[in-house]
C-alpha cells in the first residue's frame, strides 16, 4: 500500500494521490443507495498518466474505477473491489472546435455545460442533455451513454461521438473512429466503448459531433384525464410526423409533488405532457396545431403553448424541479433510486404507468412516475423512509416487480443510466446470452478484471454485500450530537453533485472533500459514527466559506452552511478545534488582538514567511 | 467433401445445397475486381438451420461466408478461403410492423424496397437508402452499415437498428438490444455486429427503427465554377442550420458523363450540387431561400428548385444514372471499384477533389468523382481498360495515392461500403491499434476464424493471391467464339445485381445461375475459358426466357438476351444442345409435329406423368 502510493505519486505528482479516509469517504457513493470506499484517489492530468497508471495497476491486479463528476445514479463509479478511484476531472480542456466540420475535440473531464457554452459562440450545440449538465463530465456521459429530455429527437450520446482516444488496460493508447461524419471502417469500436461504464478501457479524449443550434423553440403543456389518453397522444403526435425535441410525461403524483412544493398550479390530472418543438418557426407553429388536434382527440385539457423563453422556463421548471421536489416531499423520506429508468415500448406507456400505480398501492410505497415519453423511457421513483427496515424490504419487492413489468413488455432494464451496480441482479434476465457475449469481450480486453470490477453483471449477479448500503448507518445516529437535529436535512441530499458547479473551495481543489456534497456526506458519516472525529475531518468542515452558493444551486435547497456550522460545534465539544482558530481566540482573550504579537513583530514574521 | 454435402443436406434439405461449379462460379464475385469460388452454396431458411450449419462448420473449421443479394462492392461476400457460401435470401419474411412503436421486425433476406413498400402503407419508412435498394437485403445492409444519399440527415444503418437476433459461431442464438427507442443496458452489441461484415456472427433477425414518411420534398440544383465554392456552399448551408435530406456533389467529369450518355443538359462546371430538403412545406420553402442565398454568395449558377416529383426525378436521374453512365462511357472500359468511398472532413471536399483530379492527370487514368457531400463521403471512380496490364499498374498507384490523401486528411478509408476484401491493404494504416482491438474481439467470438475469413484485415494484410483478379481471364478470350463480339457488352456488366429484382427465373429459384447477372457472368467465364462447356452450363443459358426485363432494369442497359442467344449458338456449335430442344427439332423435321407422338399416345403419356 505504501509503495503503491509512492509509485502513483511518481506518475501523477504527490498532490494528485489522496489516501486519507476523510477524503476517500467522499468518493464512496453517488445517487445510488450503495457505498464502497476506495483505497486511493488519483487524479490524472494526461493520457500518458492514465496509461502509466493502468500499466502499473494491471501488473499488480489493482482495481481501477474511473470517475468524472460522480453524477451517476446507478453506482457505476463506486469502487466495489476497493483499489484506485481514477478521477479525470482535471483533464478538462476543450482542444478544438471545428465549426465547418461540425466536430469538437475535448478531454473527458470537461463539464457538459462548459462545452455547450463554448459551442454556442459558434452557433453550435451538443444535443444530449442529462439533467446534471451543469456538473456532469462528457467522459461520464460517454461511459454511460447518457441522454436526457431531447433524446426523442436527437438520440443519445452514442449517436454524437465520432471518435475516441482510449487507453486499454495494458496501457496501450489508441484512437477509435475518425473525425468525419460517416464511417464504416471495421467494427464499431466507438459505440462499443460508449456505454461500457469504464469496464473495457478508459476514454481520454472525445471527438464530438455537434449540430447548429435550433432557430426557434416552443413549449406546449396539456393535461389528460387518463394515462391511456396521454400515452396515445404521444403515439398519435409522433405518427403524424411531428418530431418533438422533448416529450415529457408526469403522472398525478408528480403533479401533486410539484404543486405542493413549488406552489405551481398544475391541474393534477392522471397525465401531464410537456412538449418542446424546435427548428423552423413556421414549421413549429404548424406542428403546434397538429399536436393540439391530436391531444384534443384524446380529450386533452388546458392545452397551452408559448415561445416566450421565460414562460417556457416556468413550464420546464415544473419538470426540472420534479426530482428534488420528490426529495423534499416528506421530511425524513428519500428517493430510492432503483429500477429507475427502464425503456418500454411507447404504446405501452399508459398501461405500464397504471400498472406501476398498482404496485405502489399494493406495497404502500409512494411511486411518482415521470419520464421521456417520446422514447418510452420512464422514471418510476420510490419515496421511502430509509431508516425503516420495513420500507427497505418493500423497496426490494417493488424493484423486482418494476423490473418484471419491464421484462414482460420486452423492454430494456436501463434506457439511459446504465446497469452499473444497481441493476446487476436483473442483468441476466434483461440481457440473456448478450451478457455472456459481453463477458467474453470483457475477458479479452481486461483479462485481470481490474477495470471497474463488479459492475454490469460481468463478474457477479449480486450487488449487495454486508455494509454496502448507504443508509445502514441511520441505525447508529449519535444521540449526543447537536447535528442530530439536521438528520432529515442531511439525508435530503441525494448526492446529485450539482454543487460542484458553484462551490468556491471545490472549484479550487477539485476534491469532493471541499465540496458541499462532500461536507454533507462527512456530516452524515460523522453523525452515523462511520467516521471518527479527527483534525482532518474538522479541516473539511472548516474549509467551508459558508458562502451559501451551494444552497442556491442545490435542487432540494439544503442549507449546507447550517449543517457545517453545527458539525463544527459538535466537534468543538469533542475537543476538536482548528489550532489557528484556537490561537486566535486565545490571543483575543489574552492580548485583545487576534495575532498575539505587536505590529513590529508581525512585520518581522511576515518577512520570514516571504509574504512581503 | 461428399460427407459435408450430405450433412448439410440433412440440415437444410437437398434443394438448398448447391455444389455444381456452374452455380458456384455465379457466387464467386460481385462489384469488386476480385474472384473467389466457394466449395458449396447453402441456403438457410430458419435461424435454427443457421445455428446447425455453424455448429457443424465450426467443429470442422470450414469457412462460412454469409451472403445476401451480393450487392457488396468491396468483396465482402467473396469466399476467400473457399468453404460455404451461406445465402440468407430465402429468409425473407417481414414478421411485424408495429406502427405505434415505430419498429419493424424482419428477416435478413428481405429486400430493402420491399420493406419500404410495406412500411409506406403505414406512413412509415426505413431511412438508410443505398443505391441498390431494389435488390439489396436488409441483412447485407446491417452487415455493411450501409447508407446512401440520405445519411446527411438520417444517419446510417447502425442508427436504425434497435435489436438483432444473432447466431454465434458455436451455434448459440441470442438477441442483442431491445425493441424500444432507447437503451443503455450493457455494451452496445447491436452496433458492434452492425458493420462487422459477417466476421463476428450471423444476423438472422433485425428489429428496425422506422420513421414517419416526410410530408413534403423539394430538390435543388446549382452549379459552381470552382470545387472550393461548391464545397464551401455545402458547409455554409449546414452551418446556417439547414438540415438537407441529401446533398450530392458531382465534379465536371461526372457532368460530362451524364450529359454524353443521357443527353442531359448540365452546365459542365467544376462542381454541381443536388440538394433535397424534406419535412414541413413552409420550412422547406424558407430553407430553399437560405440555400439560394448561401450558394449565390459563392457564385452559384443556374440555381433551380422543384417540388414536382417528376421534375425532381429527372434531377435525381442524373445522379442515379451516374455509376452506370460511367460504365457506358467508353467501350471496353470498366469502373475499377477500389478506394471508392472514403470519408473526409466536409470542409476539405473541394481541396480533396482537386487533388484527386491532379492524381488522375498524373497517371492518365480518368477519375470521375461524386459523392454525398453533406457527410464528406466521396466516390472517386476510376475508368480503365481491364485487359491492359498497364492500366492495372496505374490503378494500384492511383488507389494508393487516393488512400494516402484520405489518411493525410484524418479521414476514414471507408465511409459506407466497408473494408471487406478491397481495402485490406489500407486497414492497418487506416485503423492503427483499433485493428488489434478488432482482432482480439474477433478471436474471442470466432476462435477458429471460420466466419468470413480473410476480411477486414483481421487475419492478413494482403488481398491479392494468384488467380483472384476478376479480369485476368480477358487474356484468354476465345477467338473462336461468336460471343467474342459481345466481349465489351459482357464486361459492361459491373455485377450490381439490380436484375435480381426483375428476372422471372431468378424470382422462382433464388439462384444467381438463373439470374441475368449469373448468365452474363457465365458467358464471361465461358468466353475466357474459365469454365468448360457442359450440359449444366447450357441449362443455365437455356433457362433464360429472353424476356428482356433485365435489360430494362439494368443500369448500363446490357442486352442480356443477345449475349445468352449468342452463347447458346456457340455451345450448339460445340455440340451442346438441350436434349428436349433437340428432340423437338427432330420431331418437327420427322413428323411435322413437335411431340413426335400422336394425340392418343400423348394422352396416355400425360396420364403416366400425373399431369392430368
Amino acid at each position: 500500500m505504501e509503495s503503491l502510493k509512492e509509485n502513483l505519486k511518481e506518475i501523477v505528482g504527490k498532490e494528485n494521490v489522496i489516501v486519507n479516509r476523510v477524503d476517500l469517504l467522499c468518493y464512496s457513493n453517488e445517487m445510488s443507495p450503495f457505498k464502497y470506499e476506495p483505497d486511493l484517489l488519483v487524479f490524472a492530468k494526461t493520457t500518458q498518466e492514465v496509461s502509466r497508471i493502468l500499466q502499473y495497476a494491471n501488473k499488480r491486479k489493482i482495481p481501477v474505477t474511473t470517475r468524472g463528476a460522480g453524477t451517476s445514479v446507478v453506482g457505476a463509479v463506486l469502487p466495489r473491489k476497493r483499489g484506485i478511484i481514477l478521477d479525470l476531472t482535471k483533464m478538462d480542456k476543450i482542444k478544438t472546435i471545428k465549426t465547418e466540420d461540425f466536430y469538437a475535440i475535448v478531454e473527458p473531464g470537461v463539464v457538459l455545460d462548459k462545452i455547450n457554452k463554448n459551442l454556442a459562440k459558434h452557433g453550435l450545440f451538443f444535443p444530449p442533455d442529462p439533467g446534471s449538465s451543469v456538473a456532469c463530465t462528457i467522459g461520464g456521459m460517454a461511459a454511460t451513454n447518457a441522454s436526457g429530455v431531447r433524446a426523442v429527437k436527437y438520440g443519445t450520446t452514442k449517436d454524437w461521438i465520432l471518435a475516441l482516444e482510449i487507453v486499454l488496460v495494458d496501457g496501450t493508447i489508441f484512437k477509435a473512429g475518425h473525425p468525419v461524419p460517416k464511417s464504416s471502417s471495421g467494427h464499431s469500436l466507438v459505440q462499443l466503448f460508449v456505454g461500457s461504464q469504464g469496464t473495457l478501457g478508459i476514454i481520454t479524449e472525445l471527438t464530438l459531433k455537434v449540430a447548429p443550434l435550433p432557430r426557434y423553440r416552443a413549449t406546449i403543456s396539456v393535461f389528460f384525464d387518463t394515462l391511456e389518453n396521454a400515452g396515445r397522444s404521444v403515439t398519435d403526435i409522433l405518427i403524424a410526423g411531428v418530431n418533438p425535441a422533448a416529450m415529457e410525461l408526469m403522472d398525478k403524483n408528480c403533479q401533486i409533488v410539484v404543486n405542493k412544493v413549488f406552489n405551481l398550479n398544475l391541474l393534477e390530472t392522471e397525465g401531464f405532457l410537456i412538449i418542446e418543438l424546435d427548428g423552423n418557426e413556421k414549421a413549429v407553429k404548424e406542428d403546434i396545431k397538429v399536436v393540439e388536434e391530436k391531444c384534443m382527440k384524446r380529450n386533452g385539457k388546458n392545452f397551452a403553448w408559448t415561445d416566450d423563453p421565460k414562460k417556457a422556463e416556468t413550464l420546464w421548471e415544473a419538470r426540472k424541479v420534479l426530482v428534488p421536489s420528490i426529495a423534499k416531499m416528506r421530511a425524513g423520506y428519500v428517493m430510492m433510486v432503483l429500477a429507475e429508468d427502464p425503456g418500454i415500448p411507447i404504446s405501452e406507456l399508459g398501461d405500464a404507468i397504471r400498472e406501476i400505480q398498482g404496485i405502489s398501492r399494493k406495497h404502500g410505497i409512494t411511486i411518482a412516475t415521470f419520464g421521456h415519453a417520446g422514447d418510452g423511457n420512464i422514471h418510476p421513483t420510490m419515496i421511502v423512509d430509509p431508516s425503516s427496515s420495513e420500507d427497505w424490504k418493500k423497496v426490494k419487492l417493488v424493484e423486482k416487480e418494476l423490473m418484471t413489468l419491464v421484462l414482460k413488455r420486452g423492454g430494456s432494464i436501463s434506457a439511459e443510466h446504465g446497469i452499473g451496480l444497481s441493476k446487476i441482479p436483473f442483468a441476466k434476465a434483461g440481457l440473456g446470452v448478450s451478457l455472456d457475449v459481453m463477458k467474453r469481450i470483457k475477458k479479452t480486453l481486461d483479462p485481470n478484471n481490474i477495470l471497474n470490477p463488479g459492475k454490469l453483471g460481468l463478474d457477479t449477479g449480486e450487488r449487495e454485500e454486508p455494509g454496502n448500503l448507504f443508509y445502514e448507518g441511520l441505525a447508529h445516529v449519535g444521540e449526543e450530537f447537536e447535528l442530530k437535529r439536521y438528520k432529515n436535512e442531511i439525508i435530503k441530499c441525494f448526492r446529485c453533485g450539482i454543487c460542484r458547479a458553484v462551490c468556491p473551495t471545490f472549484d479550487y481543489t477539485k476534491l469532493e472533500t471541499t465540496n458541499a456534497r462532500g461536507r454533507v456526506l462527512l456530516a452524515y458519516f460523522f453523525l452515523t459514527k462511520e467516521i471518527k472525529p479527527s483534525e482532518k475531518l474538522l479541516e473539511a468542515f472548516n474549509k467551508c466559506t459558508l458562502c451559501m452558493h451551494c444552497t442556491m444551486a442545490c435542487p432540494p435547497g439544503i442549507v449546507v452552511s447550517e449543517i457545517v456550522e453545527t458539525a463544527r460545534r459538535d466537534m468543538a465539544k469533542m475537543g476538536f478545534t482548528d489550532p489557528v482558530h484556537k490561537a486566535i481566540a486565545e490571543n483575543v482573550m489574552k492580548h485583545n488582538n487576534p495575532f498575539g504579537l505587536d505590529a513590529a513583530q508581525r512585520l518581522e514574521l511576515a518577512k520570514t514567511l516571504e509574504v512581503l
